[in-house]
């Protein structure tokens, strides 16, 4: 593996994650990577062939956590924001991934300027989780973008994303369950049918804070709800499932 | 409350239902009620003043589970078994609710011509879940018809609540996770919102087996996911919750 020397700007801050000692460059002003997204690279599946488009890729985690996890090496993650676009670059450069993963400016409403239909095997999204401008919106404009569905709705990334799959495609996304039904309507509308659902808790007994989806183009419909996902346990440790996910040594075992 | 002989045939069986020392007569060779009713009805909220509508009602168990619990007098169920409805009319005299719940023998699909639009504050119920004839059809017709989608489909159903709730009616169903994308994808096209949304698991720690919605007419969409409801706790115990649900005394208390 190539190592260079890559520029890191004094507001950003580098972070292991993990695997495969792979590092990222995050922008604590902007936006650092949740464990949503470390759920989501988990709950996506890849084969060795497969091409993964990315959508909203901000820093770019979800193809670099994939990559590390499947080794496959066609991934396409796209971002509005330039200057996340030009940070996590910088990431790939970093793990010395450019060969494997192309970040690019794009925003998905253009997709189809930049891709023909039926290009990619698989779509992953976490795409910004409040609706227009509802919520907090007291946060700089990158922050905001982030977060919110300003630039981009909902159905913009489900649309695009049923454009490029492939037939019998997946899209793997993760989101709030207060979208639940926004989410299935418009899959279907779009004709990638929701196939397998997983509901992540904090803990046994709480509501669930997100949910993880994958979706099937033109599958038929019947939906596979998989055992909740708990985030602690009852005594407020992780669980061992997250532990694995993170790729992280439970001190105890 | 008035009581009389009631005829009950020697193929049936009568039932305390744990409420209001109600009974219920049912035939366990067609169908008997289970968990998915009673939680239903638990789940169903309603107010003195609501008239409620319940598609499908077999034994009649939802209305008079609900009678018990909410007092009120203005229940229709309807079913399009002739054997059911006279039978689910004798638990009613068995238990002097004929003034409060009236039990008709109708097919969902000609809603139309016994109802005006706008007629019920309530729509409860506890469908076929099996789609058309998949499943197991190795049963008598009876039987059949209680469970698989042959006489009415799913969207029959939602699109005849639509049609009877009055504005801001709300619409409470039970089914399986596996038919969540066709609930709520059919509940958004005939315009009542999926709003509240719980799961039924086994058990902590294992895949949901039932799904408890609850959806509002015309409302706009944000769903409301709450605490997973668990029947056994990890010692394979009714949980405390499922004790109270089924007005239960626990013995250990």
């Amino acid at each position: 593996m190539k190592k260079n020397i890559i520029p890191v700007h004094s507001n950003e801050r580098v972070d292991f994650i993990q695997r495969k000692g792979y590092k990222i460059i995050q922008n604590p002003e902007v936006f650092c990577f949740g464990i949503d997204a470390v759920l989501l690279a988990d709950f996506a599946k890849a084969k060795k062939a497969d091409s993964v488009l990315d959508i909203g890729t901000g820093t770019g985690i979800i193809p670099i956590l994939m990559e590390a996890r499947y080794e496959n090496g066609n991934y396409v993650g796209i971002d509005i924001q330039e200057n996340m676009v030009e940070m996590a670059n910088r990431s790939l450069m970093m793990n010395g991934l450019e060969d494997k993963i192309k970040i690019i400016h794009l925003n998905v409403k253009d997709i189809k300027l930049a891709y023909k239909a039926n290009s990619f095997d698989i779509v992953t999204s976490n795409p910004p989780y409040m609706k227009g401008k509802s919520g907090l919106v007291n946060e700089n404009k990158s922050k905001m973008i982030s977060r919110h569905e300003i630039t981009c709705t909902l159905e913009d990334i489900i649309q695009s994303a049923a454009y490029v799959l492939t037939d019998k495609g997946t899209m793997y996304m993760v989101h709030r369950p207060n979208r639940l039904v926004d989410i299935m309507a418009l899959m279907r509308k779009y004709r990638i049918e929701p196939k397998r659902m997983r509901m992540v808790h904090p803990k046994p007994g709480k509501a669930p804070t997100m949910v993880l989806i994958e979706a099937l183009k033109y599958a038929n419909s019947e939906l596979i709800i998989d055992p909740p996902l708990y985030v602690y346990d009852n005594d407020g440790n992780y669980t061992d499932e997250i532990y694995d996910i993170y790729g992280m040594e439970k001190e105890e075992k």
